[in-house]
């Protein structure tokens, strides 16, 4: 087992990954020591996993479980409704622990969940797909999305911890796995060159699912997001650089309606948008971009934006993502592999240009 | 005009205390630097000084105001959403500022709102109500109520300053203002008793809505309310005390309905409930509590609990409350005029005895 500490001062917590976890009475009731406990999963994941960890957490005097149904589309503000009923009329009080087992649905609700319940009590995450072990289980960001934009609802709120079980892994779905693969490369290409050439020549173990490569991506990837967010815990500047391609990725997400591209997915084809755009502009050479779209191809990511979205539709969606300030579109672009740059001058016509000769190979 | 900072480090902030704050452009705009800026106010407020307030802000890129329906059964998920919808069509930026004009509903519905909005936003109070002035506006707290309990969901999260225009007192219905200075009271009560003897000496002034005398209860009790919250951001302890009364004026708003007794009316008979314990247990001498009950009376707020209710129900519902810790129910009595204590040793034999007692004068 491997620990990585997210320093944030009196909100530090650890990131366990290994294998097991899941089942690791010890640990777990370490990080849990209350007697109230709400767990929240969906009914994808409840199946698999949730009696060995009940069985692991031991009795409790109060143990409430919330079964989401799966998918993008339910992290609303209804179903964060129907998570806060079921705390409020069990009468979970002040002190209890709210524990996200699932993928990044999950854990953004619930976190979300706990940092509004009673103005904020303490949650845990226990992530179970690749693109939440590696994201969204890191740097406390919580939200439910908006109809009219992603993650537009939500708070900062740092769990207790977080214990990432490899094995959960081998019961990934192909496609979700791809997905968080994309997140994966996105740290080698944002921070960490090494990692990124390291990615490159390991990617088909880690797509064989073997466990001493996931392990290894799993701890790089965490310890990339850690260090960004312990430098800037609520994204005042350098945590921007995380969301190399979502600002594209986003605008797809969005037109398509949630659920439709993974969120992965949108972001695989917003990096290589970004990496398209940084080449242009001269930073990066044409065949990094060349490895990076075989890269992609490899793990069978989608390498086009949809065919019926056009550049208006991109640049309409972008103007809405939270990374605009004060009518300025940030983008994040690579000045090189492994170093990501925010950028504040991109004009419509040059992302319109880019936009429609991407439209054109979808 | 006075100013009071509360000390929160980097989340400090000034109050402002004055006549005429509403249309101060020059005091306004160095709050609200921004181009964006959402106005939350409620249908009775808007009418009387919404307009005069938006002169005073000057030309804006983008303003957005949401004007809510008025009462606390309008303090709501539901609410809430309205004013998300709003914001997110009218595609406000993470440098938007919120700012509440309307008493607490509307700043604890328009602080929530802020602090979810692209996971938290500026905002601004300008309190018209007695009650929000000296109490909802301090301190950080935000929230809305749950079906089955008041201020259940909500966050921790401060204003970036506060304008208390004390000319809007004068258009405040009669048991609004009562309810106001039940919180005003409060103060005296918990932390500092000479305070509390210039209300007894003083409340035929503040009935009559006198000026300096209004400035002076504002004043004290924001400075009481700032102190308490500066040590205690997050109510790790000391600033439970600032619920005296609270948990059983909590019971009481929830099973009349929210809007059917005022917060600070419920409070009020919580407070009496809390002396009259106090008394019971010695710390206070009961002629104290009797003279407590004459000023309740003098400013014709109510001394009994609905008659409705039973002490069970009290029980219940107070088992509820945000103050329950593992099980334990704390509650705020008073060792003396002046100093508040938070007790856990109340039996429930002794609590009966004390509700049962109370609703027989009902």
């Amino acid at each position: 087992m491997h620990t990585l500490h997210v320093e944030l001062g009196e909100r530090s917590y650890p990131i366990y990954i290994g294998r097991d976890l899941l089942t690791d009475s010890e640990l777990l009731c370490q990080h849990l020591p209350g007697s109230q406990l709400v767990i929240v999963s969906n009914e994808t994941i409840a199946p698999l996993y949730l009696d060995r960890l009940r069985a692991a957490l031991g009795p409790r005097e109060l143990v409430t479980e919330v079964i989401l149904a799966d998918g993008e589309q339910y992290k609303t503000m209804a179903t964060l409704n129907e998570i806060l009923d079921r705390v409020m009329s069990d009468r979970h009080n002040r002190s209890t622990t709210l524990l996200a087992l699932g993928g990044g649905v999950v854990g953004d609700i619930t976190g979300f969940a706990a940092a509004c319940y009673q103005r904020g009590v303490n949650y845990v995450q226990v992530p179970t797909t690749l693109l939440s072990q590696v994201d969204s289980s890191v740097g406390g960001k919580t939200a439910v999305n908006h109809p009219q934009g992603k993650n537009m609802i939500g708070a900062f709120h740092q769990p207790r911890a977080v214990f990432i079980d490899i094995n959960t892994l081998q019961s990934l779905p192909a496609r979700e796995f791809a997905a968080g693969l994309a997140e994966v490369i996105k740290y080698g290409l944002i921070c960490d060159a090494p990692f990124y050439r390291w990615l490159q020549a390991h990617m088909p173990k880690l797509l064989a699912r073997e466990e001493a490569a996931l392990a290894e991506a799993i701890e790089r990837s965490c310890a990339c997001k850690a260090e960004v967010v312990a430098a800037d815990e609520r994204e005042g500047g350098l945590r921007a650089i995380l969301n190399l391609g979502h600002t594209f990725g986003h605008a797809i997400e969005t037109a398509q309606g949630y659920g439709s591209w993974l969120h992965g997915e949108a972001v695989a084809t917003g990096m290589l948008l970004a990496m398209e755009m940084s080449a242009r502009r001269g930073w990066i050479a044409r065949e990094e971009v060349a490895d990076f779209r075989q890269l992609l191809q490899t793990v069978q990511l989608p390498v086009a934006p949809p065919a019926d979205m056009t550049a208006d539709q991109f640049l309409d969606l972008m103007g809405r993502d939270k990374k605009v300030l004060d009518g300025t579109l940030r983008l994040i672009l690579l000045r090189d592999i492994g170093e990501a740059a925010i950028v504040a001058d991109a004009s419509e016509a040059e992302l319109t240009t880019l936009l429609e000769d991407a439209l054109q190979t979808a």
